[in-house]
């Protein structure tokens, strides 16, 4: 009798997005003149930069004819990606990653809910809370968790961020085997400096742990002293696994391209405490379960890195922190409390009370729509997320609305 | 202390390809002058079809424009490609399908290895023998086997396919809860009627067992009385799961778009004996861990259904056919026993002894590249595969080449 992984059945249904949907949805068609500006979900606006269009058109040109086609490329992704890779997001910043450990993957999402799969699901993890629900689910799925109770997973240590820490995860009590970070976070919009992050990285060298480490915002940080990757902290390359992605810098969501990092130092055990290159396994796994990422899209992302991809992307990007800074300057003039939203395209605001209840008077006196942060943990439940990604007319129409409503 | 999925310690290397590429090397560097001929690997070599690029290029230039830019699609796919999908390949040979049991993905080859995360990791599986290795690697590394004896896996049962039984697996003697098939065939090009997949569908209906049917050659299928769906016969869609793909057929294998099919009445057990729906259970996985697919490519995959994309699709599949016939015909001519070809691009041909003296004699002698049988299983020792996915004037030199050789 065929039977199914019942750690599927742990899983808690995410209302989080279908209920934000039935909510929307219904005071739209009480409204139906009233035109909602959506500043929750985390996603692009922005068409794609020029020099991407151009790269995608002329690669689709090759593809047209028999002697320009190309078939299956190599599972890890076409060297002339990995390379600008490494040479600009990380030798440009003092960072020695060889082109070899760079990993071309179709999301971000996917390689940081793939990666577990290598790993014992005999292990210990943490992850923040509020956190980025993947990396929890996948962990379920693969059995490492307990069953739900209350308002958590057992066998899962959860690293709170709550105004006493600043929204930085103190490190852990007990030893844990597995540890998930997210800087620039989500959902919080939080940045870690490189003598905390320095604190994680000896951690993880003294316990033997390993951090998978989430640099998907990255490309929004304007204070110099901030780490853009892990491997900026000395020794992190032995015990640091770390997630990029084109989704948000160059506005991939809808075109999918992304990579990961995986240092040939880096070492995990087996269970005679011999050790094994993560580096060998993830390469195993990724040429076995995936078969590359489609070429047009691997040429579109090689774009990003010409001048005039680099030039495209920074304007973006600054058009969105021009949204950020308008509604930090909202919510300072209306006395909330937030944090984020300086090197990050989330902020995260005090709701001084349940988060659903923020979101619909958002909603109803306003018409704009947030994320309730109790979708992404208990930490949430008394925050909510606003997100840069609009353009800035529907972020200062929005922030009216806002102030017209706290009046 | 971090410790790896010992599982993927117990995986044999895959030496096939690497020392398929150094011994191709080594004759060509002690031949400098010989243009060896690439008749071993199954990827495409013809341009992607006209009405294909066209798409490409329109939804590119979407994506260049704020008002056209799509950011994050449905993880199962946009509607209009499941429902051209559903329409097309299954509505209109008589099978119903409906757009939503179809799931977008980037590789049926990731859809293949990916599905078993749903299932219970203790049950018996079944798989052919020669088999694409992904079947059998997935499954180890999800701990579904025992280590690797002599030849083969222990607890996996291999349908052994031989001259014997046509190269069509018997049902197994004990009852398995999950079994592969691929039809038509890879690596052996053999199809199956629809009387003999009936008797598999039977066999899971009556055992419970779930069948997981790889369908990415179908296009390649002249005789009319051969299935293309395992859904073609009744009762299937209880017990099978069937995966497409786009690379076969339109070239897609670096352009990466495929699909899979979970029929909503298709049903694994918990541990309880309770039903469970397999399409909740990968529409879960599918969302959790995968993101969707480029719009794109998308685009450019709903118009293989457009009139002139079908017509395109056809010249080509006709032109790689041509040269199988071809191949088939110098295979009769020197009296070389083979299966395939009449409805696959793969020809599975006797060699009458060990795979890897007949794959060194046909590079040394001929300049000819051939896969040999080994690399798919011990069934496969005695036979090497030839592939049809060439130029006509190719294949044409190969098989003067090889008749050459022979006399």
């Amino acid at each position: 009798m065929i039977r199914i992984n019942e750690n599927y059945l742990k899983l808690q249904a995410s209302y989080l997005f279908s209920t934000i949907a039935k909510r929307v949805n219904d005071f739209q068609s009480q409204n139906p003149d009233k035109e909602i500006i959506k500043l929750g979900i985390g996603d692009a606006t922005r068409a794609l930069p020029a020099a991407c269009v151009e790269a995608f058109h002329t690669s689709v040109d090759e593809m047209a004819t028999d002697a320009g086609f190309r078939g299956y490329g190599p599972e890890q992704g076409y060297p002339f990606l990995r390379k600008k890779i490494a040479e600009n997001d990380f030798k440009a910043r003092g960072v020695d990653i060889s082109a070899d450990e760079i990993f071309i993957s179709d999301g971000a999402k996917c390689d940081t809910g793939n990666f577990q799969e290598i790993l014992s699901t005999d292990i210990t993890f943490a992850v923040p809370d509020p956190v980025y629900p993947v990396y929890v689910d996948t962990n379920v799925m693969a059995g490492r968790t307990g069953d739900f109770e209350t308002d958590r997973y057992r066998n899962i240590v959860y690293l709170e961020c709550t105004r006493d820490n600043n929204f930085i995860p103190d490190l852990p009590k007990k030893p844990v085997d597995l540890i998930y970070l997210c800087f620039p976070n989500n959902p919080t919009g939080t940045t870690i400096s490189k003598n905390e992050l320095a604190k994680w990285v000896n951690y993880a060298r003294e316990n033997k742990s390993l951090i998978l480490f989430d640099a998907a915002y990255e490309a929004f940080i304007r204070n110099e002293e901030i780490p853009h990757s892990i491997y900026e902290v000395d020794g992190a390359k032995e015990v640091a696994v770390e997630f990029r992605s084109f989704s948000k810098t160059a506005g991939f969501t809808g075109t999918r391209c992304a990579f990961t990092v995986v240092p040939k130092e880096c070492m995990a055990y087996d269970s005679q405490g011999a050790q094994q290159s993560l580096h060998a396994l993830w390469n195993r796994r990724h040429c076995t379960k995936f078969n590359g990422v489609s070429y047009p899209v691997q040429r579109a992302a090689e774009a990003v890195y010409s001048d005039a991809g680099k030039q495209q992307v920074a304007e973006i990007i600054a058009d969105y922190m021009k949204n950020a800074d308008l509604i930090r300057q909202e919510m300072d003039a209306l006395g909330l409390s937030y944090v984020g939203g300086e090197n990050s395209p989330y902020i995260w605001i005090d709701a001084k009370g349940n988060s659903w209840d923020f979101f619909d008077n958002l909603l109803n006196n306003a018409g704009v729509v947030c994320t309730p942060g109790a979708g992404f943990g208990t930490c949430g439940d008394q925050y909510i997320r606003l997100s840069a990604f609009n353009s800035y007319e529907n972020v200062e129409e929005a922030m009216k609305r806002i102030r017209a409503s706290f009046k």
